[in-house]
Protein backbone atom coordinates (compact mmCIF):
# COMPACT_ATOMS: atom_id res chain seq x y z
CA UNK A 1 0.00 0.00 0.00
CA UNK A 2 1.25 3.62 -0.95
CA UNK A 3 1.57 5.86 1.93
CA UNK A 4 2.65 9.17 2.13
CA UNK A 5 4.81 11.48 4.94
CA UNK A 6 3.14 14.39 7.00
CA UNK A 7 5.31 16.86 8.72
CA UNK A 8 2.97 18.46 11.56
CA UNK A 9 4.04 21.23 13.45
CA UNK A 10 2.39 21.20 17.16
CA UNK A 11 1.43 23.82 19.53
CA UNK A 12 0.61 22.46 23.34
CA UNK A 13 0.19 23.97 26.54
CA UNK A 14 1.72 21.82 28.33
CA UNK A 15 0.23 22.16 31.94
CA UNK A 16 -2.03 19.66 31.80
CA UNK A 17 0.45 16.69 30.49
CA UNK A 18 2.84 14.63 31.84
CA UNK A 19 4.98 15.18 28.21
CA UNK A 20 5.45 14.52 25.12
CA UNK A 21 5.91 11.04 25.37
CA UNK A 22 3.31 8.30 25.41
CA UNK A 23 3.29 7.02 29.35
CA UNK A 24 1.39 5.13 31.50
CA UNK A 25 -0.62 6.68 34.09
CA UNK A 26 -0.84 10.47 32.48
CA UNK A 27 -1.84 11.83 29.30
CA UNK A 28 1.04 12.97 26.59
CA UNK A 29 0.37 14.97 23.94
CA UNK A 30 1.72 11.91 21.86
CA UNK A 31 -0.88 9.82 22.83
CA UNK A 32 -3.33 12.41 21.63
CA UNK A 33 -2.50 12.91 19.06
CA UNK A 34 -1.83 9.16 18.07
CA UNK A 35 -5.98 8.87 19.21
CA UNK A 36 -6.75 11.22 16.67
CA UNK A 37 -4.72 9.79 13.96
CA UNK A 38 -6.42 6.37 14.72
CA UNK A 39 -10.07 7.65 14.60
CA UNK A 40 -9.56 9.42 11.02
CA UNK A 41 -6.95 6.24 9.77
CA UNK A 42 -8.99 3.45 11.34
CA UNK A 43 -6.11 1.62 12.71
CA UNK A 44 -3.24 2.51 14.83
CA UNK A 45 -0.75 5.29 13.48
CA UNK A 46 2.88 6.17 15.01
CA UNK A 47 3.46 9.47 15.03
CA UNK A 48 7.71 10.55 15.70
CA UNK A 49 8.54 14.42 17.72
CA UNK A 50 11.14 15.79 17.16
CA UNK A 51 11.53 16.50 21.27
CA UNK A 52 10.56 15.18 24.08
CA UNK A 53 9.25 17.46 26.34
CA UNK A 54 8.87 16.87 29.73
CA UNK A 55 6.29 17.24 31.88
CA UNK A 56 4.35 21.01 32.28
CA UNK A 57 6.82 22.07 29.52
CA UNK A 58 5.21 24.24 26.76
CA UNK A 59 5.52 24.17 22.76
CA UNK A 60 4.54 26.67 20.43
CA UNK A 61 6.96 24.82 17.49
CA UNK A 62 7.10 21.02 17.97
CA UNK A 63 7.57 18.92 14.78
CA UNK A 64 6.10 15.72 14.22
CA UNK A 65 5.68 13.02 11.50
CA UNK A 66 3.83 10.32 10.71
CA UNK A 67 3.08 8.21 7.46
CA UNK A 68 -0.84 7.70 6.22
CA UNK A 69 -2.62 5.50 3.56
CA UNK A 70 -5.79 7.45 2.94
CA UNK A 71 -4.81 8.88 -0.61
CA UNK A 72 -7.47 10.74 -0.51
CA UNK A 73 -7.04 13.27 2.09
CA UNK A 74 -5.20 16.33 0.89
CA UNK A 75 -1.71 16.69 3.40
CA UNK A 76 -2.97 20.01 4.28
CA UNK A 77 -6.61 18.60 5.36
CA UNK A 78 -4.79 16.96 8.09
CA UNK A 79 -5.05 20.41 9.98
CA UNK A 80 -8.49 20.90 10.29
CA UNK A 81 -9.20 17.37 10.60
CA UNK A 82 -6.87 16.70 13.62
CA UNK A 83 -8.15 19.86 15.53
CA UNK A 84 -11.69 19.02 14.80
CA UNK A 85 -10.66 16.11 17.10
CA UNK A 86 -8.12 16.66 19.40
CA UNK A 87 -8.89 18.34 23.02
CA UNK A 88 -8.37 22.65 22.92
CA UNK A 89 -4.51 22.39 24.39
CA UNK A 90 -3.07 20.93 21.53
CA UNK A 91 -3.47 22.77 18.30
CA UNK A 92 -2.17 21.83 14.81
CA UNK A 93 -0.61 24.43 13.45
CA UNK A 94 0.52 23.41 9.67
CA UNK A 95 0.50 19.91 7.91
CA UNK A 96 3.11 19.75 5.37
CA UNK A 97 4.17 16.87 2.62
CA UNK A 98 7.44 15.40 3.68
CA UNK A 99 10.25 13.59 2.40
CA UNK A 100 9.18 10.06 1.44
CA UNK A 101 11.89 8.58 4.10
CA UNK A 102 11.00 11.62 6.82
CA UNK A 103 11.83 11.61 10.84
CA UNK A 104 10.96 14.26 13.06
CA UNK A 105 13.65 13.09 15.45
CA UNK A 106 16.85 11.76 13.18
CA UNK A 107 16.42 14.22 10.83
CA UNK A 108 16.47 17.41 12.80
CA UNK A 109 19.31 19.62 12.30
CA UNK A 110 18.17 22.78 15.34
CA UNK A 111 15.94 22.34 18.24
CA UNK A 112 15.49 25.91 19.61
CA UNK A 113 13.86 26.65 22.97
CA UNK A 114 12.73 29.91 24.64
CA UNK A 115 12.52 30.17 28.17
CA UNK A 116 10.46 32.64 30.25
CA UNK A 117 11.15 33.91 33.79
CA UNK A 118 8.82 36.50 35.11
CA UNK A 119 10.79 39.19 37.44
CA UNK A 120 9.44 41.38 39.77
CA UNK A 121 6.74 41.90 42.24
CA UNK A 122 3.81 42.79 40.14
CA UNK A 123 1.67 39.63 40.96
CA UNK A 124 -0.09 38.38 38.06
CA UNK A 125 -1.86 34.70 38.63
CA UNK A 126 -2.66 34.67 34.64
CA UNK A 127 1.38 34.46 34.42
CA UNK A 128 2.26 31.30 36.41
CA UNK A 129 1.54 28.31 34.27
CA UNK A 130 3.84 30.22 31.87
CA UNK A 131 6.94 31.48 33.41
CA UNK A 132 9.09 30.88 36.30
CA UNK A 133 7.94 33.76 38.92
CA UNK A 134 10.87 35.11 40.97
CA UNK A 135 10.93 38.52 42.50
CA UNK A 136 14.48 40.34 41.96
CA UNK A 137 15.34 41.16 38.19
CA UNK A 138 18.87 39.50 37.47
CA UNK A 139 21.55 41.38 35.55
CA UNK A 140 21.43 40.84 32.00
CA UNK A 141 25.09 41.54 31.23
CA UNK A 142 26.15 38.56 34.07
CA UNK A 143 23.72 36.45 32.68
CA UNK A 144 24.66 36.96 28.85
CA UNK A 145 28.87 36.50 30.43
CA UNK A 146 27.68 32.96 31.31
CA UNK A 147 25.38 32.02 28.64
CA UNK A 148 28.15 32.94 25.60
CA UNK A 149 30.28 30.27 27.67
CA UNK A 150 27.55 27.72 26.00
CA UNK A 151 28.04 28.53 22.85
CA UNK A 152 30.01 25.55 20.49
CA UNK A 153 30.42 22.24 21.00
CA UNK A 154 30.87 21.06 24.46
CA UNK A 155 30.68 18.06 26.42
CA UNK A 156 27.43 18.95 28.28
CA UNK A 157 27.44 16.39 31.53
CA UNK A 158 27.94 19.71 34.49
CA UNK A 159 24.28 20.09 32.77
CA UNK A 160 22.64 16.26 32.52
CA UNK A 161 20.06 15.05 35.05
CA UNK A 162 20.52 11.25 36.58
CA UNK A 163 17.78 9.72 34.48
CA UNK A 164 19.97 10.80 31.22
CA UNK A 165 20.73 7.67 29.10
CA UNK A 166 22.55 9.54 26.01
CA UNK A 167 25.87 7.50 24.60
CA UNK A 168 27.54 10.89 24.10
CA UNK A 169 26.67 14.05 26.21
CA UNK A 170 28.64 16.15 23.21
CA UNK A 171 26.11 19.03 22.00
CA UNK A 172 26.70 21.51 19.60
CA UNK A 173 25.25 24.61 20.43
CA UNK A 174 24.42 27.48 18.18
CA UNK A 175 22.29 30.05 19.82
CA UNK A 176 22.94 31.23 23.39
CA UNK A 177 21.66 34.56 24.96
CA UNK A 178 19.19 36.23 27.53
CA UNK A 179 17.15 39.74 26.90
CA UNK A 180 14.26 41.22 28.60
CA UNK A 181 10.92 42.28 27.06
CA UNK A 182 9.06 44.36 29.52
CA UNK A 183 9.36 42.38 32.77
CA UNK A 184 10.07 39.08 31.29
CA UNK A 185 13.50 37.50 30.91
CA UNK A 186 13.63 35.42 28.31
CA UNK A 187 16.74 33.22 27.31
CA UNK A 188 16.94 31.71 24.32
CA UNK A 189 18.85 28.74 23.04
CA UNK A 190 19.07 26.79 20.39
CA UNK A 191 21.47 23.32 19.90
CA UNK A 192 21.60 20.08 16.83
CA UNK A 193 20.36 18.53 20.08
CA UNK A 194 19.63 18.61 24.22
CA UNK A 195 20.39 15.91 27.11
CA UNK A 196 17.09 15.60 29.36
CA UNK A 197 16.51 18.86 31.40
CA UNK A 198 19.87 20.25 30.28
CA UNK A 199 17.80 23.92 29.08
CA UNK A 200 16.30 24.20 32.70
CA UNK A 201 19.77 22.53 34.10
CA UNK A 202 21.53 25.75 32.19
CA UNK A 203 18.52 28.03 33.47
CA UNK A 204 18.71 27.44 37.48
CA UNK A 205 22.18 27.53 37.04
CA UNK A 206 23.03 30.76 35.42
CA UNK A 207 20.13 32.29 37.59
CA UNK A 208 21.50 30.86 40.74
CA UNK A 209 25.19 32.05 40.08
CA UNK A 210 24.15 35.26 38.66
CA UNK A 211 22.88 36.16 42.09
CA UNK A 212 25.97 35.10 43.73
CA UNK A 213 29.05 36.32 41.74
CA UNK A 214 29.89 40.51 41.34
CA UNK A 215 31.33 40.81 37.72
CA UNK A 216 30.79 39.40 34.23
CA UNK A 217 34.37 38.18 34.10
CA UNK A 218 34.02 36.20 37.45
CA UNK A 219 30.08 34.88 36.65
CA UNK A 220 32.02 33.76 32.93
CA UNK A 221 34.99 31.98 35.07
CA UNK A 222 32.56 30.31 36.86
CA UNK A 223 30.17 28.94 34.16
CA UNK A 224 33.29 27.54 31.99
CA UNK A 225 34.50 25.93 35.64
CA UNK A 226 31.15 24.11 35.89
CA UNK A 227 31.17 23.24 32.53
CA UNK A 228 34.46 21.67 31.97
CA UNK A 229 34.56 20.39 35.25
CA UNK A 230 31.57 18.09 33.84
CA UNK A 231 30.43 17.36 37.63
CA UNK A 232 26.23 17.87 37.81
CA UNK A 233 26.79 18.86 41.67
CA UNK A 234 28.77 21.48 40.98
CA UNK A 235 25.57 23.33 39.13
CA UNK A 236 22.73 25.03 39.93
CA UNK A 237 19.22 23.63 40.88
CA UNK A 238 16.74 22.77 37.77
CA UNK A 239 14.52 25.40 36.81
CA UNK A 240 10.64 24.51 37.01
CA UNK A 241 9.00 23.21 33.37
CA UNK A 242 6.57 25.61 33.04
CA UNK A 243 9.00 28.36 31.69
CA UNK A 244 10.09 26.13 29.41
CA UNK A 245 8.99 26.30 25.50
CA UNK A 246 9.90 24.47 22.48
CA UNK A 247 9.83 27.33 20.29
CA UNK A 248 10.76 25.94 16.83
CA UNK A 249 12.51 23.00 14.77
CA UNK A 250 15.03 23.08 12.14
CA UNK A 251 15.68 20.40 9.45
CA UNK A 252 18.19 22.30 7.52
CA UNK A 253 21.74 21.11 6.57
CA UNK A 254 23.01 19.28 9.42
CA UNK A 255 26.29 21.11 10.07
CA UNK A 256 27.24 19.09 13.37
CA UNK A 257 26.29 15.44 14.09
CA UNK A 258 25.97 12.75 11.13
CA UNK A 259 22.77 12.68 8.74
CA UNK A 260 21.80 9.44 9.66
CA UNK A 261 22.01 6.67 7.10
CA UNK A 262 19.35 5.65 4.59
CA UNK A 263 17.19 2.77 5.98
CA UNK A 264 18.69 3.13 9.86
CA UNK A 265 15.98 3.12 12.11
CA UNK A 266 17.68 4.03 15.45
CA UNK A 267 20.78 5.47 15.12
CA UNK A 268 23.08 6.58 17.45
CA UNK A 269 23.27 10.20 15.65
CA UNK A 270 23.80 12.82 18.25
CA UNK A 271 20.11 14.00 17.65
CA UNK A 272 18.86 10.77 18.33
CA UNK A 273 18.47 11.02 22.51
CA UNK A 274 16.71 14.71 21.99
CA UNK A 275 14.89 15.12 25.13
CA UNK A 276 14.33 18.12 27.41
CA UNK B 1 -10.91 44.04 71.09
CA UNK B 2 -10.38 46.33 68.61
CA UNK B 3 -10.47 45.97 64.94
CA UNK B 4 -9.84 47.31 61.49
CA UNK B 5 -11.45 46.62 58.55
CA UNK B 6 -9.25 45.77 55.25
CA UNK B 7 -10.13 45.87 51.74
CA UNK B 8 -8.79 43.62 49.57
CA UNK B 9 -8.60 43.51 45.70
CA UNK B 10 -7.88 39.74 44.26
CA UNK B 11 -6.85 38.52 41.15
CA UNK B 12 -7.20 34.91 40.11
CA UNK B 13 -7.13 32.42 37.57
CA UNK B 14 -10.68 30.54 37.96
CA UNK B 15 -9.50 27.53 35.98
CA UNK B 16 -8.90 24.63 38.64
CA UNK B 17 -10.72 26.54 41.35
CA UNK B 18 -14.85 25.51 42.23
CA UNK B 19 -15.39 28.88 42.06
CA UNK B 20 -15.04 32.30 44.79
CA UNK B 21 -17.64 30.64 46.91
CA UNK B 22 -16.32 27.50 50.12
CA UNK B 23 -17.82 24.23 49.38
CA UNK B 24 -17.62 20.76 50.03
CA UNK B 25 -15.74 18.80 47.39
CA UNK B 26 -14.32 21.67 45.20
CA UNK B 27 -10.68 24.18 45.83
CA UNK B 28 -12.20 27.64 46.29
CA UNK B 29 -10.61 30.84 46.19
CA UNK B 30 -12.85 32.48 49.73
CA UNK B 31 -11.29 29.05 51.13
CA UNK B 32 -7.82 29.84 50.13
CA UNK B 33 -8.27 33.14 51.31
CA UNK B 34 -9.44 32.38 54.75
CA UNK B 35 -6.64 29.62 55.13
CA UNK B 36 -4.07 32.09 54.89
CA UNK B 37 -5.90 34.90 57.03
CA UNK B 38 -6.41 32.18 59.88
CA UNK B 39 -2.30 31.20 59.59
CA UNK B 40 -1.14 35.05 59.57
CA UNK B 41 -3.98 35.06 62.64
CA UNK B 42 -3.75 32.37 64.38
CA UNK B 43 -7.69 32.11 64.71
CA UNK B 44 -10.52 31.79 61.85
CA UNK B 45 -10.75 35.12 59.83
CA UNK B 46 -14.27 35.39 57.91
CA UNK B 47 -13.53 37.35 54.35
CA UNK B 48 -16.94 38.26 52.61
CA UNK B 49 -16.50 38.63 48.61
CA UNK B 50 -18.51 41.00 46.19
CA UNK B 51 -19.21 38.88 43.45
CA UNK B 52 -19.41 35.02 43.99
CA UNK B 53 -17.81 33.79 40.85
CA UNK B 54 -18.39 30.35 39.31
CA UNK B 55 -16.26 27.29 38.99
CA UNK B 56 -13.90 28.28 35.89
CA UNK B 57 -14.83 32.24 35.53
CA UNK B 58 -11.72 34.65 36.41
CA UNK B 59 -10.84 37.81 38.31
CA UNK B 60 -8.85 40.70 37.64
CA UNK B 61 -10.49 42.83 40.50
CA UNK B 62 -12.45 41.15 43.06
CA UNK B 63 -13.06 42.41 46.12
CA UNK B 64 -13.13 40.82 49.50
CA UNK B 65 -12.77 42.78 52.96
CA UNK B 66 -12.28 40.92 56.38
CA UNK B 67 -11.42 42.41 59.97
CA UNK B 68 -7.94 42.34 61.28
CA UNK B 69 -7.40 42.05 65.23
CA UNK B 70 -3.44 42.38 65.10
CA UNK B 71 -2.57 45.92 65.56
CA UNK B 72 0.74 45.62 64.39
CA UNK B 73 0.00 44.93 61.04
CA UNK B 74 0.25 48.08 58.88
CA UNK B 75 -2.79 47.17 56.13
CA UNK B 76 -0.63 47.55 53.16
CA UNK B 77 1.65 44.85 54.50
CA UNK B 78 -1.65 42.05 53.85
CA UNK B 79 -0.68 42.24 50.02
CA UNK B 80 2.80 40.79 50.76
CA UNK B 81 2.10 38.44 53.85
CA UNK B 82 -0.93 36.83 52.30
CA UNK B 83 1.10 36.56 48.96
CA UNK B 84 3.80 34.75 50.81
CA UNK B 85 0.93 32.10 51.39
CA UNK B 86 -1.62 32.01 48.74
CA UNK B 87 -1.19 29.13 46.03
CA UNK B 88 0.03 31.31 42.77
CA UNK B 89 -3.22 31.18 40.79
CA UNK B 90 -4.27 33.63 43.57
CA UNK B 91 -2.98 36.99 43.90
CA UNK B 92 -3.47 40.02 46.62
CA UNK B 93 -3.24 42.85 44.05
CA UNK B 94 -3.65 45.45 47.01
CA UNK B 95 -4.77 45.75 50.58
CA UNK B 96 -5.66 49.28 51.88
CA UNK B 97 -7.99 50.28 55.26
CA UNK B 98 -12.00 50.05 54.85
CA UNK B 99 -14.50 51.62 56.92
CA UNK B 100 -15.32 50.47 59.79
CA UNK B 101 -18.72 48.93 58.90
CA UNK B 102 -17.48 47.67 55.54
CA UNK B 103 -19.20 44.96 53.87
CA UNK B 104 -17.58 43.68 50.38
CA UNK B 105 -21.10 42.83 49.30
CA UNK B 106 -23.72 44.50 50.77
CA UNK B 107 -21.79 47.94 49.96
CA UNK B 108 -20.53 47.03 46.48
CA UNK B 109 -22.57 49.98 43.66
CA UNK B 110 -21.25 48.51 40.73
CA UNK B 111 -19.86 44.95 39.36
CA UNK B 112 -18.03 45.14 35.94
CA UNK B 113 -17.52 41.95 33.86
CA UNK B 114 -15.61 41.16 30.45
CA UNK B 115 -16.32 38.30 28.55
CA UNK B 116 -13.18 37.25 26.22
CA UNK B 117 -14.60 35.51 22.89
CA UNK B 118 -11.57 34.28 20.26
CA UNK B 119 -12.93 34.44 16.95
CA UNK B 120 -11.22 32.77 13.85
CA UNK B 121 -9.69 29.83 12.67
CA UNK B 122 -6.54 31.02 13.97
CA UNK B 123 -5.25 28.07 16.82
CA UNK B 124 -3.52 28.82 19.77
CA UNK B 125 -3.63 26.04 22.60
CA UNK B 126 -2.55 29.09 25.06
CA UNK B 127 -5.78 31.18 25.14
CA UNK B 128 -8.83 28.61 25.89
CA UNK B 129 -8.49 28.78 29.04
CA UNK B 130 -9.61 32.45 29.20
CA UNK B 131 -11.91 32.81 26.00
CA UNK B 132 -14.47 31.13 24.58
CA UNK B 133 -12.93 30.01 20.94
CA UNK B 134 -15.14 29.80 18.12
CA UNK B 135 -14.57 29.94 14.68
CA UNK B 136 -16.72 32.22 13.13
CA UNK B 137 -16.61 36.55 13.41
CA UNK B 138 -19.62 38.09 14.54
CA UNK B 139 -20.67 41.26 13.16
CA UNK B 140 -20.10 44.08 15.85
CA UNK B 141 -23.18 46.02 15.00
CA UNK B 142 -25.90 43.06 15.55
CA UNK B 143 -24.12 42.35 18.64
CA UNK B 144 -24.38 46.05 20.18
CA UNK B 145 -28.01 46.29 18.94
CA UNK B 146 -28.53 43.63 20.86
CA UNK B 147 -26.26 44.87 23.74
CA UNK B 148 -28.12 48.16 23.95
CA UNK B 149 -31.06 46.95 24.62
CA UNK B 150 -29.87 45.98 28.45
CA UNK B 151 -29.69 49.01 29.51
CA UNK B 152 -31.50 50.56 32.41
CA UNK B 153 -34.08 49.18 34.63
CA UNK B 154 -35.01 45.39 33.88
CA UNK B 155 -36.01 42.61 34.94
CA UNK B 156 -33.71 39.54 34.06
CA UNK B 157 -35.61 36.78 34.53
CA UNK B 158 -35.13 35.55 31.10
CA UNK B 159 -31.30 35.86 32.03
CA UNK B 160 -31.73 33.54 35.04
CA UNK B 161 -30.09 30.03 35.57
CA UNK B 162 -32.61 27.43 37.09
CA UNK B 163 -30.64 27.45 40.60
CA UNK B 164 -30.99 31.20 41.06
CA UNK B 165 -32.79 31.96 44.37
CA UNK B 166 -32.97 35.95 44.34
CA UNK B 167 -36.12 37.47 45.76
CA UNK B 168 -35.89 40.72 43.02
CA UNK B 169 -34.76 40.12 39.64
CA UNK B 170 -34.41 43.56 38.99
CA UNK B 171 -30.87 44.89 38.08
CA UNK B 172 -29.86 48.06 36.60
CA UNK B 173 -27.46 47.80 33.25
CA UNK B 174 -25.03 50.62 33.21
CA UNK B 175 -23.26 49.54 30.75
CA UNK B 176 -23.19 47.10 28.14
CA UNK B 177 -21.31 46.72 24.49
CA UNK B 178 -19.31 44.89 22.22
CA UNK B 179 -15.76 45.79 20.74
CA UNK B 180 -12.58 44.14 18.76
CA UNK B 181 -9.78 44.07 20.00
CA UNK B 182 -7.44 42.21 17.07
CA UNK B 183 -8.96 38.84 16.94
CA UNK B 184 -10.73 39.05 20.51
CA UNK B 185 -13.62 39.76 20.94
CA UNK B 186 -14.90 41.86 24.32
CA UNK B 187 -18.28 42.38 25.79
CA UNK B 188 -18.34 44.52 28.63
CA UNK B 189 -21.59 44.71 30.91
CA UNK B 190 -21.57 46.52 34.37
CA UNK B 191 -24.85 46.62 36.82
CA UNK B 192 -25.21 47.26 40.42
CA UNK B 193 -25.68 43.46 40.57
CA UNK B 194 -26.30 40.31 38.56
CA UNK B 195 -28.51 37.14 38.98
CA UNK B 196 -26.57 33.66 39.00
CA UNK B 197 -24.88 33.10 35.27
CA UNK B 198 -26.44 36.08 34.18
CA UNK B 199 -23.39 37.79 32.11
CA UNK B 200 -22.93 34.02 30.20
CA UNK B 201 -26.55 33.81 29.68
CA UNK B 202 -26.56 37.05 28.12
CA UNK B 203 -23.51 36.52 26.08
CA UNK B 204 -24.64 33.00 24.96
CA UNK B 205 -28.25 34.58 23.92
CA UNK B 206 -26.87 37.40 22.15
CA UNK B 207 -23.92 35.91 20.18
CA UNK B 208 -26.29 32.55 18.96
CA UNK B 209 -29.13 35.00 17.83
CA UNK B 210 -26.32 36.98 16.13
CA UNK B 211 -25.85 34.34 13.55
CA UNK B 212 -29.90 34.08 13.20
CA UNK B 213 -30.99 37.43 12.10
CA UNK B 214 -29.78 39.57 9.00
CA UNK B 215 -29.94 43.34 10.57
CA UNK B 216 -29.52 44.82 13.96
CA UNK B 217 -33.08 46.08 13.88
CA UNK B 218 -34.43 42.36 13.91
CA UNK B 219 -31.12 41.50 16.02
CA UNK B 220 -32.69 44.45 18.38
CA UNK B 221 -36.16 43.60 18.06
CA UNK B 222 -35.59 39.92 19.03
CA UNK B 223 -33.43 40.94 22.34
CA UNK B 224 -36.34 43.12 23.51
CA UNK B 225 -38.41 40.53 23.17
CA UNK B 226 -36.73 37.86 24.90
CA UNK B 227 -36.04 40.58 27.82
CA UNK B 228 -39.54 41.26 28.05
CA UNK B 229 -40.89 37.31 27.83
CA UNK B 230 -39.58 36.98 30.87
CA UNK B 231 -38.63 33.25 29.59
CA UNK B 232 -35.25 31.29 30.04
CA UNK B 233 -36.45 28.70 27.65
CA UNK B 234 -36.97 32.03 24.89
CA UNK B 235 -32.67 33.04 24.96
CA UNK B 236 -30.19 30.98 23.97
CA UNK B 237 -27.57 28.84 25.58
CA UNK B 238 -24.98 29.83 28.15
CA UNK B 239 -21.57 30.98 27.34
CA UNK B 240 -18.97 28.68 29.09
CA UNK B 241 -17.12 30.31 31.91
CA UNK B 242 -13.63 30.20 31.00
CA UNK B 243 -14.11 33.42 29.00
CA UNK B 244 -15.48 35.52 31.96
CA UNK B 245 -13.94 38.12 34.49
CA UNK B 246 -14.79 39.86 36.94
CA UNK B 247 -12.91 42.90 36.14
CA UNK B 248 -13.26 45.20 38.83
CA UNK B 249 -15.52 46.63 41.79
CA UNK B 250 -16.52 50.22 42.37
CA UNK B 251 -17.88 51.50 46.10
CA UNK B 252 -18.77 55.41 44.80
CA UNK B 253 -22.79 56.44 45.58
CA UNK B 254 -25.67 53.52 44.98
CA UNK B 255 -27.43 55.10 41.79
CA UNK B 256 -29.71 51.88 42.05
CA UNK B 257 -30.64 49.80 44.89
CA UNK B 258 -30.60 50.89 48.84
CA UNK B 259 -27.64 50.99 50.86
CA UNK B 260 -28.02 48.77 53.55
CA UNK B 261 -28.71 49.89 56.70
CA UNK B 262 -26.47 50.34 59.97
CA UNK B 263 -26.15 47.09 61.52
CA UNK B 264 -27.66 45.27 58.61
CA UNK B 265 -25.93 42.00 58.52
CA UNK B 266 -28.13 40.02 55.46
CA UNK B 267 -30.18 42.70 53.84
CA UNK B 268 -32.31 42.50 51.12
CA UNK B 269 -31.02 45.09 49.13
CA UNK B 270 -30.24 44.27 45.27
CA UNK B 271 -26.89 43.80 45.86
CA UNK B 272 -27.30 41.06 47.83
CA UNK B 273 -27.52 38.25 45.96
CA UNK B 274 -24.69 39.29 43.49
CA UNK B 275 -23.50 35.66 42.43
CA UNK B 276 -22.24 35.14 38.68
Amino acid sequence: MSTKAVQLVVAYDGTDFGGWQRQKNARSVQEELEKALQTIHGHPVKLTGAGRTDAGVHALGQVAGFFSDIPTIPVERFKVALNSLLPKDIRVMSASPAPGDFHARFDASLRRYRYFVLCGSRQDPFRNRYAWCISRQPALAKLNAMAEVLVGEHDFSAFASAGDSSLSRSRFVQESYFWYEGESLVYQVAANAFLWRMVRSLVGTMLFFEAKTSSQAEASDLMRGILEGGDRKKAGPTAPPEGLFLWNVEYGARLHGHRRRKGQERGDTMAADEVS
